[in-house]
């Protein structure tokens, strides 16, 4: 059970952008991208901290079968963070887990992202 | 917004134990994890993939005021990958997030663990 995990980090994001602080928005923007992707949504959760503050982030979840995808946003500093993690546990799902990464790149269009790539390790293999 | 992300990927986990397959025990150990680390969870989603299969695994998330919890199960590998994210924004929760992943760590008792500790970018800063 090896997997991929691709975080991104991004800043200068316009936080007038509706994913940015509108939960319905960025479920419709994940939605989209995961299903572009040929990746599979189990389930999903979509909260917004203060509901009552027009500065508040979002923050979403979506399990994949694959395993998940998870978005935070700071509308106050321009900033997402992004999580996408596939198991590659029978197939290779990391040109899905690009692909998916991509697409939220190009929605939030940051003027700054690093991107990391971690390698999750096959600890988890059948006992013998 | 500095953030550290804590990632574990474990082998050699009982397929007995309750939280690798019942839902409720899963939320159950994440919940006493999240509170006894001081961090704060907002809410939470938890699903298991196949309720009719006795072999299903079991995803969780719970989202933190400071980031998030991801815990996922396969109980036919005995592994269990863990994800504790938390953002360094105006205090520094690395502690907590060790303590958090210590005690799942504890709770799983697995026979294998690579712990991998990823240092998230500061990109999202306030534009000047």
């Amino acid at each position: 059970m090896q997997g991929l995990h691709l975080t991104a980090d991004l800043g200068g994001v316009d936080a007038s952008l509706a994913p940015m602080r509108d939960a319905g928005a960025l479920a419709a923007l994940c939605h989209a991208a995961v299903a572009q992707s040929g990746l599979t949504g189990v389930a999903e959760l979509f909260h917004r901290f203060a509901p009552d503050d027009p500065q508040s982030g979002v923050t979403g979840v979506v399990l994949l079968a694959e395993s998940h995808l998870a978005v935070h946003t700071w509308p106050e500093l321009g900033g997402v963070t992004l999580d996408v993690y596939v198991c590659n546990y029978g197939t290779d799902n990391s040109a899905k887990a690009e692909a998916l990464l991509d697409a939220l790149l190009k929605a939030f269009a940051p003027r700054d992202a690093e991107v990391q790539r971690l390698s999750r390790a096959a600890a988890a293999t059948p006992a013998v």
